[in-house]
């Protein structure tokens, strides 16, 4: 696998000939006599918020001209958020779905007021504005790769088609697309659930995939930084690892809370034998306690110039911060990660280490996740497996799905 | 004022030479006989987390091998967390002291349980440990710049020497630094209070200056970075702003909510006219509006290549990120960001910026923030207004003062 593919550029903008499989759009945040890019004028209250930050979005059908309406077909749930829901309700389908339908029609969006989280959706490009720059079709297959957070929704069919046990929503109703929105189109050679499913944590190996490659531009000096990955055998975790292999990782440490999970990997692995290895060496450690899996990820070859933390649990700041070594990264993915325990966290142990945020939108990033699926098979392993799993009534891992992020 | 000055150092550890005025410890996180030097055997509930983590401490003053007892002069409560105590008490002294007192009776370190955040403390060595490496002597005076949230602590005196009307808690009791803390002495030519409050935020300086410096580096082609300070009139904003300047910015816009901060910073800049002035441009703008804000930046000379949140206000996040160029970096050092509105935030606007969390910890950082308090009079002279105004019973600016952060 060529090591010094410059993709995703850094610090560049979307790359040109691209707009055919992801569709970007201007960058320019005022508003246009078409409607606001950012879409403002499609929030209710409070008044003058961002889409994101309002508690209720006007969702109806009528598009402006710079918008875009898609008929959905399925709602692909944050994890976070299906988990609290979850749990809030006891596993209860009946009234999970009852509490889903409420939310969206209340706030004209598909966002867990407790987790603050969405999730995204797969439809079909109903109507387009004529000012709209997405380059999209009326008839395109599309996946929004922008949250539910934001995306005024309705839905119509009552969620009849959904047995509330996992995140994907069969559906129908329709969402808006506004004039600075992300959408892809579905890709031919994939399955839809997979390519959904790759695309909803894609910003996850994007960055990976930065950040390491410019721990190998700053050292030349070989071998390559070393990279732990917390939760390594979930969807963005196992994605984030192919993406700082192909970045040039020199060792890939991967952090899974139990045997089956550990289980999962060398299977995937397994039938992907002759390709290059996903992870280099598995160690099973609870990642919210910070001495454990810091100790663990030194015994197999840590600290970690760069620490990936992709778990969906509350909890895994510490750990994460204590594996990295100084001068290095931690980038959290976790939808659970609190800023206030990261922030203090580092602090309190004295530790000199760059903390990120993980930003969902890389450029590139839907087309650099794609790709890794296809060339690796052990990752496309990991995904067909988790797949299965939803299909299936036993979660065998239920905290350490993926983080549905890049959500 | 030189640019080129390399410090602090990228990546590095603790300067040569610089123990005896700001002491590092062990970065060795693995427990030895002296007791964990993350102060773990501390730990009463939960078992096995840090202590940063824990619901209680245990805060005994005998010490272990490694551990330094400090006879507490001092506290500096975080602001977020006496913002959240005035508010949740109507403001009421007395409820507002007790309240003090029972979190830190309850949990054996000042915490607070609703803001997770802590703050700072003075006070003289009383004992130190065989096995300590903090470099410290009894009788030195110090402040300790690791937070309140994972110190034990103990009250004796039951604050009878506070108003409770502001962050600054005189008190008497005793405190224990770990083997790996992080404390400075207090400096001979400056007021005490003065040095607190400018080490109580000096890992902001600190990383504004690495990564302005790192934005220079890498554009060797002037001029320098534009730099955005949200908040730019209270002391993490202000010394931020002096650090950007050093650091080589090009061109320094401050954000400040209202017309009585703008004065505020034009007031500290005309007492120190002939010095290099600390912002370019003064804006007035709600830090909370996004498209309030970024408009207002980028009327200023923006959009930002690094966007500073020095507000402890929550729902900073997407202004910020609307402010600053494609490509850029927001650092967010504010105790009220939340992680999920800045991830979904940049996504919902598919803004490529880079996210930092503000690590409280940088080598070197109270040294670097004393230094530019020295060094530019614009500064000191907002901090004497901040400490001024805490003097008096008239908040001005009750909503924008400076995070307690390096808390």
């Amino acid at each position: 696998m060529p090591r010094s593919r410059p993709y995703p550029r850094d610090g560049a903008g979307p790359e040109p000939g691209q707009a055919s499989a992801l569709t970007g759009a201007s960058l320019n945040g005022q508003a246009s006599a078409a409607g606001s890019p950012l879409g403002l004028h499609r929030v209710l209250e409070p008044a003058g918020v961002l889409p994101q930050a309002a508690w209720r979005l006007d969702a109806k059908a009528a598009i402006w001209p710079d918008e875009v309406r898609v008929a959905v077909t399925r709602l692909n749930l944050d994890a976070a958020s299906f988990r609290q829901l979850r749990e809030a309700h006891n596993g209860n389908p009946d009234k999970i779905r009852a509490s889903v339908l409420e939310i969206i029609r209340t706030r004209g969006k598909m966002q867990n007021p407790v987790t603050g989280s969405g999730g995204m959706l797969t439809g079909t490009v109903a109507e387009v504005g004529p000012e709209s720059s997405l380059g999209l079709a009326v008839g395109d297959k599309i996946a929004t790769l922008v949250s539910l957070s934001l995306t005024p929704l309705v839905i119509t069919d009552g969620l009849v088609g959904w047995d509330g046990k996992s995140e994907q929503v069969p559906c129908e109703g329709h969402a808006i697309l506004f004039g600075r929105s992300i959408a892809a189109k579905l890709p031919d050679d994939l399955p839809a659930e997979l390519a959904l499913s790759v695309m909803d944590v894609c910003g996850a190996p994007a960055l990976t995939h930065r950040v390491v490659a410019g721990c190998q531009a700053r050292s030349s000096q070989a071998p390559g930084p070393v990279v732990a990955i917390i939760g390594a055998a979930g969807k963005s975790g196992s994605l984030s690892a192919a993406a700082a292999r192909q970045a040039g990782a020199a060792r890939i440490i991967g952090v899974v809370p139990h045997e089956a999970e550990a289980q999962l990997l060398r299977d995937a692995e397994g039938a992907a034998a002759g390709q290059p290895g996903l992870i280099d060496e598995i160690v099973i450690a609870d990642a919210r306690n910070p001495v454990v899996v810091s100790r663990a990820i030194e015994g197999a070859g840590g600290p970690a110039d760069v620490t990936v933390v992709c778990v969906d649990v509350p909890g895994c700041e510490g750990g994460a911060i204590l594996a990295t070594a100084y001068g290095g990264t931690v980038i959290f993915f976790s939808m659970a990660t609190s800023f206030t325990a990261a922030a203090l966290g580092a602090e309190g142990v004295a530790a000199d280490v760059t903390m990120l945020v993980g930003n969902g939108y890389v450029p590139g990033h839907a087309q650099l996740a794609l790709d890794l699926i296809r060339a690796q098979p052990a990752v496309r392993g990991v995904f067909q497996r988790r797949l299965d799993e939803h299909g299936s009534a036993n979660h065998s891992a239920p905290n350490h799905g993926a983080p549905n992020h890049g959500e």
